[in-house]
């Protein structure tokens, strides 16, 4: 796995129960991955010839984030490395002008979205649409960076300065977000999982819940058909997340994700099988595991670092406060907002389940006494 | 964890949530949690110099067997070492002597025992008990080794000529056999799972099926109840798995072990807290997790080394046959009747999930075609 990141971290444990051996590429020795993997190298994942060393003596390369060139993955290829997803799929979740297009090729919504180059371009569609705009990095972009939600000409001006690719789009006037993720294999077989409710703030996603509550049947299997379609159509092996926006007008892609996401950590305790173990086993084309859900309500809250130090004595309260909490850390410094870890409760209903998996992180945040 | 086997390869994967860091003291760079562990150290638990060394910079040094010496144990706590479960408790479980002296003292049963060094010392408890009997080295057996069923004074021979510490235990006319593992923390907070029926072939444990079947309440309270009093009693810090006989005449303890039990890996599933967790938790002195089930049914089935090659090809078929099995193998070579890794399955039901966890597990150990 390529990226030393928590999701690699995550795939390692499932990796450990298959009898795999998780060979990691991480940027320094601290990373997230690389402080619990047994076989870690260290090296550039924008360096061709480290990609390369890397891969040699593994059955498939696989990528903890979307950051890998695509010339890179396809050069890899040509010397007979199997890399998955592939370069072809991999520019989907990459290029959110590629992606945005091709969505539509499929018959699937968008939010209304034009390439711009000029605060005059972003000026012409907010004339079209109203302000305010949602200004976007074409691609690497992540967790909120890289977005920008613009009220005026002014504030176009400095995003539009950073001479980066853009795209406008339309602020859409959604009710919530959702997230169908679906794995892949080679051998085309898929396997869903329960579409969830993502709770967004300041860009960030704070909270997960599983089923997404209140959730009519018939959105829930429209969003498993558009994630099990799109990952047939773009060509995915391992895991597609497919983040959502649920609109009056019906289910809007947002973005797309080619690897372990933080909207199926939940899958961890919540599913028979969880997104880490899923997607190996779609990578090394082993048949997909069952995606039944564990428990009848399942949510997952993010722990953004809020208080530095202190954490061990925060652990210990939680533990005995909510012993039913299952807590994730991933060995990381804290810094204000920064993903340290997540914490997932089962429950019979969502609002204790969700009441607990939230206070419990904010409280291992150190955001606020509980 | 001193040891490096499957149960240390497990608590790795379960450190791995908790944001700590599992160090391993291995003999070998091959050996199944060295496979694995990001920081392993290569030694000899036998000796108390590399015992030392390896404990340097350890928050608490806990196991993965019973054989380091209570001497080097009580050296290192000397020396300032915090070392868990402790001696004075380990030695319940590493001398089946003390063991039976201590849970007699303690009001529960254990079937009729003695010491013996000589064969007339043998033929003297089988005129009072009748043939055939169990013979036991009092330390050092583990997994079916260092027992013998013996029918006859000529069988009687070659055990005790092998000279070493012996007991001779009645062949119980038991009904199953049953566990109940708990865990305390150095606090003197304990959890107990759901009492099992484990299934033993050749010795060797096959199958565990959590709750035991048809097990009435009042027995598995006992059980508990047991399990609860010799943690406190013998002042176990972490887990303690109490293997029991199920009688006519109530419940008798058969063998207590003070670390992750096969007898209670089904918790990694069927469990909300799994027992290597919870081992974690102990020895670390967190607030332990809550132990409640998370299916009705959970069966685990030993793999048990059959046919050496072919086990990736196996495990494919395994997947697409059962693909709710959750599958742990442990990176070892194979070798017959050697335990490579489990098979867990949850359900509704004991017979199904039992049916395809033990079916699941005799097809990957290549026992038979399925």
């Amino acid at each position: 796995m390529v990226g030393a990141g928590q999701l690699a971290r995550m795939t390692h444990q499932a990796a450990i129960g298959l009898g795999q051996t998780l060979r990691i590429l991480a940027a320094q020795r601290g990373d997230s991955a690389a402080l619990v993997g047994a076989d870690v190298v260290l090296g550039d994942y924008t360096s061709y010839e480290d990609l390369r060393l890397f891969a040699r003596g593994c059955d498939v390369l696989t990528w903890d984030h979307e950051h890998v060139s695509g010339e890179h993955i396809r050069r890899l290829a040509a010397d007979g490395v199997t890399a998955l997803p592939g370069a072809d799929a991999l520019i989907f979740a990459q290029n959110k002008q590629r992606m945005r297009e091709r969505v539509e090729e499929l018959g699937f919504g968008v939010p209304d979205w034009a390439c711009v180059s000029t605060v005059e371009d972003v000026e012409a569609f907010a004339d079209k649409h109203s302000w305010p705009v949602v200004l976007k990095v074409v691609s690497g972009g992540y967790d909120g960076r890289g977005v920008w939600v613009i009220a005026d000409s002014a504030a176009t001006q400095s995003v539009v300065a950073q001479g980066k690719p853009l795209l406008v789009e339309r602020y859409a006037p959604m009710t919530r977000e959702l997230a169908a993720v679906v794995a892949r294999s080679p051998y085309g077989q898929v396997a869903v999982w329960s579409v969830v409710e993502t709770v967004q703030r300041d860009g960030i996603c704070v909270e997960v819940l599983a089923p997404a509550p209140g959730l009519d049947e018939a959105t829930a299997l429209t969003a498993q058909h558009m994630a099990i379609t799109l990952a047939g159509e773009l060509g995915v092996v391992g895991v597609l997340a497919v983040e959502l926006f649920a609109t009056a007008d019906g289910l809007l892609v947002n973005e797309l994700a080619m690897r372990p996401h933080n909207s199926a950590h939940w899958t961890i305790e919540g599913s028979r099988t969880s997104q880490f173990e899923q997607h190996l086993r779609a990578v090394l084309d082993y048949p997909l595991g069952e995606t039944r859900m564990t428990a009848p309500a399942v949510a997952m809250a993010n722990v953004l670092g809020a208080t530095s130090g202190g954490i061990d004595e925060r652990l210990h309260h939680l533990m005995a406060r909510w012993p039913a909490a299952k807590v994730h850390l991933y060995g990381k410094e804290t810094r204000p907002g920064r993903k340290i870890g997540h914490v997932t409760v089962l429950g019979q209903d969502m609002t204790d389940a969700r009441a607990a998996a939230s206070a419990a992180a904010t409280y291992l945040a150190g955001t606020e006494p509980s």
